[in-house]
Order: C-alpha cells, then sequence, then structure tokens
C-alpha cells in the first residue's frame, strides 16, 4: 500500500504531494501513523542539500507524533494502537559495544529518519521499535513532536554530562532548542541563565523560567560573569566571543555545545587546565533518556511552544521557519482526509 | 634561623648559593628538611621568568622529599620526624567552596610553592599541612619527589576524569610526564599506546608498559586509529594534527591535555557532537588524589625514572634538563653537610 507524502525534488523548492511504495515491514520494526511533524532546521538542511548526503525526492520530517498501526515479528515494547514519538534515528544496528552500552545515538551503523528512509512528512514513517517511543500519559500529542528531535538534543545532555540540581548554567541562544534547554534546566533545579543576542527575547527567556538574561555575544557582559557556570549548554550555531565563555565557566564547568558552530572554537590549553574544564558535544540521545525525558516532561508540565500549521500548507511553514519567525517550533497537524 | 638555599639572580644565569630568614612559621604550617628534590621544566620556567611572575631572587624547586622537622599550631596529619612530600602549591585558603569539595588544587586562593614562597633548592621547605603529604611505607624517597609535580599531573586526570580498567587509552609524548603516564595507565588495567615523535623512545616505551607505539606527528598513522580511545592524555607542549587527534576517540571519548600549549586548539563543534566527545585539561590534583596517587604507586612499584644529581651540581641539573637530555626526571640530593 502506498504512502501519500511531500517531497522536495531539488533544493530550494516547494514540496510537492508525492506518493511512494515502503515495501514490507522489516523485522523488529514498526509502522506509525503520522499525526502531528515537526519542522527541524535540519529538514531544510537536508531538503536543501546542504549536508551533501540528500537523495532527491527526499521525505523530511522527523519530530513525529502518531499511533503504531503495524509491528513486524521482533518489534518489542509498543503495540497496534498506541501512541508513540519517532525522531532523528529510525535505527542502530543494536549489537555493537556502543549500543550494549546503552549509547545506541552514537551507533556508527544507525540509520536516521530522513537520511536513510523517508521521514514524516507523510502518512504514514517506519523506524526500528528501539526509536519508536510510547508516550506517556500527561503529555499532549500535538506539540510533543519537537521533544523527538529538538528536545533531546538539550536534554540528552542535561541527562548524560552529570548536571546537578545545585549546579549554576547557562543556555546560550533562545529559540527552537534553547527554548526547551531552558524549560529543562529551571525544572531541573538550577539557577539558569539564558544568554541571547536578541534584546526582545528577553521577557520570553524570563518567562520560560530563565533566573536572569544576559547578552549573548557581547564579551564586556560576559565578563563579570568569569568563573561561575557549572554548565553552559550553546544552541546557537554562530561563532560567539569563545574566550569569555570559556572564563566564565567555574572549576570544573563544562561548555557543552549541541549547535554545529561551523568554525572551529579556538580552544586555548591554558584555559581548560587551570580550572580543570571541559569542552564536548553530544547529538540527541538514547531510547532509555528519550523514555525519561518524556516522563520528565509529564511530571514537569514541560511541552515545546509550537505554531502549528496543517500539512496542506507544509510549504508556508518551511518558509515560515526558513524566515526565522518560527516562535519557537513549528509542527505539522496530518489532514490527509480533510481535503 | 636562616635557610640555605640556590636561588637565581636573573633570568638564564646559574644559580648561586642564597641565605633567607624565613620569619616565624605560620599557624597550620609545617617546615620540611628536604632530603630530595626533584627538577621540573616549571622551575626553569619560573628561573627565566617566562611566566611573567617571577621576583628575584627566586628559589625554586617544588617537588620535594623531606623529613618534617617543625609543625606550627593548627597543622595536622604529620608530626616531626615523619617522611613528608611537597609540590606545587604551599597552600590553599580552605574555606571556599572549592576546597570545601575537596578539589583544592582548584582553589582561587592558592600559592604556589615557588610562584609565592621559596622552593626546595633549599635545605628546608614549608608548605600549609594539606600540601605535606605523609609518604606512604615501600616508596623509595629518593626517586618519589617528581610524583608530587609530574607524577600528580597525570595521575589527577586518570583518577578524576572516569579513566576505566576496560579503557582504551592513548599517551601522547614520552618524557617526564608520559613515562609516569604510561606505567600508571598500565598499572590501572588499561590498553595502553604511547604516541612520541621520537622513534629512538619506541623501544623506551613499550619497557614502561606501552602495549604499543605510534609516531605522534604524523597524521597518516593516526588515521587507522579513528574512533578507537575512550582518553587520550597529551603530555606534549608542541601543536599536534588535533584533527587526527579528535577523530581518534571513541565515541564518548576524551581528549585531555596537560601540556601547556600555547596555540589555541581548534575544536570543530562536529567533531565533539558527532561521538559526545570531550576536550578537557588539568592542573595536578588535590590532596586526597595526592595520597591515593602515592597508594598507588606503592601497591604497584611504580616509581619515577630518575637522574640524581647532589645540590653542588644543581647548575648541571638544570643545563640538563634544558638540553632535553633528562631520561626522564631529575632530582637533586641533599648534601648541604658534606662540603
Amino acid at each position: 500500500m502506498t504512502i501519500r507524502a511531500y517531497a522536495a525534488d531539488a533544493p530550494r523548492v516547494p514540496l510537492r504531494p508525492f506518493e511512494f511504495d515502503p515495501g514490507p515491514l522489516p523485522d523488529e520494526w514498526v509502522e506509525v501513523a503520522v499525526e502531528h511533524c515537526g519542522v527541524c532546521h535540519s529538514d531544510l538542511s537536508m531538503i536543501d542539500g546542504e549536508w551533501g548526503q540528500t537523495t532527491y525526492p527526499i521525505v523530511a520530517g522527523h519530530e513525529v507524533v502518531g499511533r503504531v498501526v503495524a509491528v513486524a515479528p521482533g518489534a518489542k515494547r509498543v503495540a497496534v494502537g498506541e501512541r508513540v514519538g519517532v525522531g532523528w534515528y529510525a535505527s542502530s544496528c543494536t549489537e555493537c559495544r556502543t549500543c550494549l552500552a546503552g549509547s545506541q545515538h552514537l551507533c556508527r551503523d544507525s540509520t536516521g529518519l530522513i537520511t536513510h528512509h523517508r521521514g514524516g512528512f507523510a502518512e504514514r514513517v517506519r523506524a526500528h521499535w528501539l526509536w519508536t517511543t510510547p508516550l506517556p500519559e500527561g503529555l499532549d500529542p500535538s506539540t510533543a513532536g519537537p521533544l523527538f528531535c529538538g528536545g533531546i538534543t538539550v536534554f540528552g545532555p542535561i541527562a548524560r554530562f552529570g548536571v546537578k540540581p545545585t549546579d549554576r548554567v547557562g543556555v546560550v541562544g533562545i529559540g527552537g532548542l534553547g527554548h526547551l534547554a531552558v524549560r529543562f534546566l529551571r525544572a531541573w533545579g538550577c539557577e539558569v541563565t539564558a544568554f541571547t543576542s536578541t534584546a526582545s527575547k528577553r521577557a520570553e527567556a524570563l518567562g520560560l523560567g530563565a533566573h536572569e538574561v544576559v547578552a549573548s555575544s557581547d564579551p564586556a557582559a560576559l565578563k563579570p560573569l568569569a568563573g561561575r557556570f557549572d554548565f553552559v549548554l550553546v544552541t546557537a550555531n554562530v561563532p560567539l566571543p569563545w574566550h569569555e565563555y570559556l572564563a566564565a565557566l567555574a572549576p570544573r564547568g563544562r561548555l557543552h555545545v549541541v549547535g554545529a558552530v561551523l568554525e572551529p572554537i579556538p580552544v586555548p590549553a591554558f584555559a581548560l587546565i587551570g580550572g580543570e574544564r571541559n569542552v564536548s558535544g553530544s547529538p540527541l540521545g538514547s531510547p532509555a533518556t528519550i523514555a525519561d525525558m518524556l516522563d520528565f516532561c509529564a511530571r514537569h508540565r514541560i511541552a515545546p511552544t509550537v505554531e502549528r500549521f496543517p500539512f496542506r500548507r507544509i510549504n508556508d511553514a518551511l518558509d515560515h521557519l526558513r524566515a526565522g519567525r518560527a516562535r519557537w517550533r513549528v509542527v505539522l497537524d496530518a489532514d490527509w482526509d480533510a481535503a
């Protein structure tokens, strides 16, 4: 049975309706009827061929919430009819040491939903059961999609790099990722400072839970913060006054990047040695961490702030994101049978 | 009572005999009669004024082993007659959060033995009791001195950054620091690869316990090692093919620097993000880690490999180190009453 979808045939052209035959469902895989799908900057990057690994036509979309409609032999944990989420990954090998150690998101043989398969800008989407996570009670399915990429990208390092509720933390960049990071860290119990280069985001950052807001790219504003932060999470993907950010770390502090800044970060050895400091990065998170995040969100009533579009307006949604106007995440709602 | 010592009056001139009155012993401090004192590159840097914080005449030396000859009121743990070691630090504030948390070596109000006081190129030396560590049974006092700076510099991160006996580790630079790092990591249970740019050190590195030796500055030799190492300890202080070293890290791997490379290390965000990798640095170690190191050395019969000179030949010893001929550490033996 074919799947209706929206695909791009080339970089920077509007998506068009597209149908494809997905073939038989592989063992251990799950098929999900898409109810909602977030739109992420990575979708734009893949659609536009920026990473040099796009095969056209491409069906993007990797922040899916929907209902399980089929489970292949060997699939576990989920049942037909259950509501689940699917994010960046479609599969991991399940047998390498990295997978066995619970870091399946670092598996070298993982596949991405939109880099190796057809994504969630479609009626139905498929992934290995390990990457098909049940939604806990209390999470609104219509806004949960962005947790599966944007959310786990910032929750992952908070959970895995030893951030403590007693820590003083910073979030650099208030946007699709940063607005969730501020909420997570506030609920985590930390003293939270938001860094933004946009004065108009100041009040919004406070509303999200930041205790303080500081200009992110102003060295003079950063200087008085020297030695203060245990953890600074960089969600921006632009060069920053790195010297001042490193100096703003407390002893044993960590500067952690999830924004793919293209220019290498210049890290002087002495900036690390004196205070026993760390610079690190991470991609998304493991299945166990995703499940922890969903429980944490349900318990703390954390949801992405989203703007919603019906699927038939997918090109408007993409343009909205491209223009940098999204506050803070864009979600598409299924309307296949409404047309 | 004055203390006899050797001091430098200016950069790069021979040391000369020098006497000074140390004044009353401060509360909580300990005075130690120097039996042996290692010579470290940091002594040369301070003598030569390279760090811009040298006050002449300077009495360098900060790898001391000797006998306690006086304890001031409030001093703990050590008694007159006991054999102890003193290293880079003379004191820490003891009351800031960093000190209270057991990271006294990161205290902002710490003082260095040779940066703030008179060092161990002398009959007697003084430090706060916290930085005056009893030598356990089974450690040879005549070779233990270098553990208190060179040793703890590499043992500190092994102990504090989560290196596991199951890890595959690398040591970059086989010298005063690196030769100890190889021994520590071999005894720690790891698979140890030594990186050196000097072909003649190959056999020596294997003799120290390395399982394998690789050319440290040859990108072609590093490429096949991509994704291999959980922990790479950089003891060299020269620029390296950083891109290849980052690529050589396993998922969740760590590149840790203790050599003060002057040029910033260019760290691409994507090199960290993909594999959830870390870049970090550290200075020496805390009093608790120093005590752990000494016990570990006694249990595993690890001692620095040293060349020994009597104090009266101190200038020969410094020249030997300056010329890069030391294999691997230089130690001075007290001979004050032998002349």
